[in-house]
C-alpha cells in the first residue's frame, strides 16, 4: 500500500474587477466576478513541496486585470475564453483552465424614461453566470451559461395533488397554492463556441423561461421545471440542455381557523425553515 | 446600593408574511416582514420572573397574521399604524409600541412590454422600511420611512481632492474618481400620519434621490449625502428630516504601471476590504 | 425656512489587521477588527463641498495599522484608547471619536493536553467587543466592553407559564422547555478607564454570566436576563451597568401525535422563523 | 431531434432537529441539520405533471422526525444509515437515497473545570458532517464523514518560494509567513459502514490533522493538505481517501515603509478580497 494524490486543482477566487468604457455619449460599467482553478501535473508541488511549475495564484490575479485591460468586455463568456486561452497558450505545465464568471447587476439608471448617460443602479440579486473549461488536449473551449438567484412567484395556476399519502403524510392537498423559487439554470451549447452570440441566446433563454413560467399551469415544481425547460429547448436551438435547480420558497397559508377566520387562501407565512429542493436537466436528443 | 431595571423592551422579530388580493383582471402579492417591540411596566417580569402582564410574543406573532387579514395592505406604513393601534388598545399594560417594516421586492412581471396577471419576479436588495412608533401617554403615532440597500454608482463627476495630507497619508487625490454606494435612508414627517399619502411621499423622495445623484457634480461621499438631502427636502414637503448611510463601496483602480500599462482610469478593484462610512442628517428649520 | 445640516459623522469600517508578537517560546497572534467613526465641525464638507478639514477615510485606516506597530496589544479596550487619544491629540478640527473593536477569535492549539506555540484554532462565533468614545471637552474617555454571538443552551429549568392569554393565543404553557439564545452583552464601567483591568473584568463578567445561566430556574427569557445581569453587578465591582440582547432561539416541540407517537419533550424543531427578541438593561443605584 | 430528462433529484433541505436524551446525571443535546434528495423513475412527474410516485418532501421531513424518534442518535453517520435504509424500504419508487447532515455544535458548558449536567454552550462554526448515498441495486450504503468550517493558523514554519515569475508578476517570495485556511475535508472508508466506529475515526482524522498541520514546515498550502493526508492516511487505517478544500485565508503584511517604520512581519492585513483556493485528494492506493 502507498499513499497517491488523485485529484488536484488551485487558483483565485473572488477576483473582483470593474471596467468602465468611455463613449461619445455615455459610460459603459460592467463588474465581473471571476474564479479561475488550474488543472495540470502539479504532483510534486504537493508531495515535494517543490513550487517550481507553481504560477502563483497573485499572478493569476493581476493577469485577470491585465486581459481586462486589453480586451473589450462584450459577455462574460467571451472574455472566460480570453481567459482559458491566454493560460494555456503562456503555462505548458498547465492542462487544464477552469473560469467562473459572474457579472454583478449594475443598470443604466433611467429617469422619467430617459437613460442617464453616467449614472448606474444595482440591478438586484439576480446574475449571469458562466463557466468555460479549456484542456489542453481537446480541439475546443467548453462554454456554459447561466443564471443564479433569479427569484419567480405565481399567485394562480399550480396546485400539488394526487402524491403519494402514507402513514406519516400531513400535508393537505392544494388545487390553488402560491408557487415560488429562487432558481439557478445553467445550461450548455449546442455548437463551439466561436460561433455563439451569447448575449443573444442569454436573451432567449430568459424571455422563454419567464414568459412560460408565467402561462403554464403547474402540477409541481418538478413539472415547472420540465415544462420551462422544455421550451428553452424548443426555441433556443443554440442550447443543447439545461440544468435547473428550484428551491421550493413556501408560502404556506396561515391556519386561521383558531380565530374564527377563514384563511381564503390569502394570508400566508413566508418561512425561512426547511424547504424542498427540486433538480433536473432535460436536453435535446437525436432520434434515429 | 441596589440594582435596578433600567430599560426593557421584548417582543417578535421577522414574522414574515405574504398578502394575496384578487382583483378581477390580475393578482396583487405583497410580502412584509415585520418586527414589533413591546415596552410598558414589565418589571417584575423581569425581577420576579411573573409572567401575568406578558403577552407570549407568539400571540404577537399570530395578531400580526389576522392584523393582514382584516386589513387592506396599501403601504407599510398604514399598515404599521394598524400594528401599533391593536396592541396599545388591547393591551392596557403597554405603554410603547415599535413596529419595523419591510417590504419584499416582488415586480409585476413584464413579457413584451405587458404587465402579467398572476406572475411576480424578485426586484433586488432595495426593499421599503417603514418605522411606526406609539406611545400611550402622546396624541398620534410617529411614522418615518426608508429604502435600505439601494446600490447607486457614477462613473464620472465625482473627484476627492484638497483633503488633509499628514505623515501618514497615502491616498492620492483623485479628479474624478467612481463613486458608488448601497445607501440607507430614513425620513421623518413634517405633518401628522393620517393626513400622508406614504406612497405618494415615497415616490418623490426616491425619484429626487435619484436624479439629483445622477445631476450633481460630487466632491466628496459628504458632499453628495448633503445635496441629494437638500434636493429631497427642497421638493418634498411632506419630509421633515432625512438620514443618510453611506458606505463607500471602493472601486480603485489597479495599478498597471508593473505591467507596462497605463490604467486610464478604466480598470478597477471592486474591494472587499475596509470601506468608508458616511452619515449624516438634513432637515427644515424654521427661521423667524 | 432654510435647511441644516444636524448630524454628520463619518468613518472607515472593517479595518482588519493582525498583529504577531514572537515571544522566546512561543507567538501571540491576534486579529482585530476596528471601525472608526469620527465628529466635529465638518458642516462645510457636506453643505459645500470643502475638503480642507478632512481627514481621509484611507489615511485613518493607514494610522490604525501604524497603532498597531507602535503599541503593545493587550487587550481591544487598551487599543481603542491609544486610537482616539491619537485622533484627538493631532486634528484639532476633531471633536469626539468612536471606536468599535471586535477581537476574532483565534485560539492556541492544544494537541494532547499541550498548547502548540505557533497554532491557533478559530474559536467560534463569539467573539469579544469593545467600544470607546472620547470627546474633546470632557475629560475621560468613556470605554464599554461587550460580548457579541454568545450561543448558550438550557435543557431544564426553564418554564414559560402564567402569562397572558387573550383570544389570539395559542401557545401552550410550557413547564419544562429547552432555553437558548445568542446573547449580547455590552456594559459600563464605573471608574475611569486607567483604572480597569479590562481582561480580568471580561473574565469576571464572562464567568458569572455562564454559571449563572446554568444555575438559575428560569420564567422566561425576560426573568434569565435579569437573574444573570444581577449576578454580575452583585460580583464584579467595576461593572455600573450591563444591557443584553436575547434572541429567543427556538427549539419547539414537533407535533408526533398525528403518527401515533409521544413527543416526550424529547425532540424539537430548531426554528429558522420568527423569533422573540428580548433586551434588557440593570444597573447599580446608589440609596440614600 | 426529440428532449429527454437526463437527470432528476428531489428532497427537503434544511430539515433541522434537536434530540434531548435525559440521563440519570445529566442530558446528552444534539441539533442536526438534514438535507435529503430522492431519485428514482420520476420521469413522468416531470414531463405529464403526474404525481402518483411522489412522495412529498414535506412527508420526507416528517419521517426524518419521527426516525429521530425512534433511534438513538449517536453519530449523524448512523442516523443517516437509518434514514436511507427506511426510505429505500417503504418506497419501491426510489433508486437511490442520498443524506448530507451536519452536527451543530453544542458543548457541555464547563464551569470551573467541572461540566454542567444540563447546560450547553455554542461551539463555532467547526462542524461534523457526513454524507450517506445508498442505492437500491447495490449491496452496501456508501459513508463519507467530512468536518467544514475549520479555521486554522501557523504563525511561522510556512514559507512560499521557488515559484514561477512571469511578466505578471508581483508577489515578493516570503520566507516566513502566516498560513491560515478556513478547510473543508471529506474522507471515504475503506470497509463497509456496518464495521466502523465512526466517531473513533473521526477523532482520529481530527487529532492526526491537527498535530501536523501543527508540526510540519509548509512550502505552500499545497505541500500542507498532502503532508496532513498523507498522516492521516497512514494512521487512521479506516480511511481510504481524503479529500480537502484550503481556501489561503491571506494575511498580507502592511506596507509601513511610507511611514518609516520597518514591518518585521507582525503587521498584517487580513484580507477580505481575492483569495487562493486549492483542492486536493490524497488516497491509499495498492501496489502489485
Amino acid at each position: 500500500m502507498t499513499i497517491e494524490l488523485t485529484q488536484n486543482s488551485y487558483g483565485k477566487s473572488a477576483v473582483r474587477f470593474g471596467k468602465l468604457t468611455r463613449h461619445a455619449n455615455y459610460h459603459d460599467f460592467k463588474e465581473i466576478h471571476v474564479n479561475i482553478q488550474l488543472e495540470g501535473d502539479f504532483t510534486t508541488v504537493y508531495t515535494e513541496g517543490s513550487n517550481i511549475v507553481v504560477l502563483p495564484t497573485d499572478t493569476m490575479k493581476n493577469t485577470i486585470f491585465i486581459l481586462a485591460k486589453q480586451h473589450a468586455i462584450e459577455t462574460i463568456e467571451d472574455f472566460g475564453l480570453h481567459v482559458t486561452q491566454y493560460f494555456l497558450e503562456n503555462n505548458p505545465q498547465i492542462e487544464q483552465v477552469t473560469v467562473d464568471l459572474q457579472q454583478i447587476r449594475w443598470e443604466r439608471m433611467s429617469l422619467d424614461g430617459s437613460p442617464q448617460p453616467f449614472t448606474y443602479i444595482g440591478g438586484g440579486n439576480e446574475t449571469a453566470t458562466a463557466k468555460i473549461v479549456q484542456n489542453r488536449s481537446t480541439a475546443a473551449a467548453k462554454a456554459s451559461s447561466g443564471i443564479s438567484a433569479m427569484r419567480v412567484l405565481k399567485t394562480t395556476n399550480s396546485a400539488f395533488e394526487g402524491y403519494i399519502v402514507d402513514k406519516y403524510t400531513t400535508l393537505p392537498p392544494a388545487a390553488d397554492r402560491i408557487l415560488a423559487t429562487e432558481l439557478t439554470a445553467v445550461w450548455q451549447y449546442a455548437q463551439t463556441s466561436e460561433s455563439i452570440d451569447f448575449q443573444q441566446v442569454r436573451n432567449d433563454v430568459r424571455r422563454n423561461l419567464l414568459a412560460k413560467f408565467a402561462e403554464h399551469h403547474s402540477h409541481s415544481v418538478q413539472h415547472t421545471l420540465y415544462v420551462v425547460g422544455e421550451a428553452i429547448l424548443e426555441n433556443v436551438a443554440a442550447v443543447s440542455d439545461i440544468h435547473f435547480e428550484m428551491p421550493n420558497l413556501h408560502y404556506i397559508p396561515f391556519n386561521l381557523k383558531p380565530f374564527g377566520l377563514e384563511n381564503d387562501n390569502d394570508i400566508f407565512t413566508a418561512s425561512g425553515d426547511a424547504f424542498g429542493l427540486i433538480s433536473g436537466t432535460v436536453r435535446h436528443i437525436e432520434l434515429f
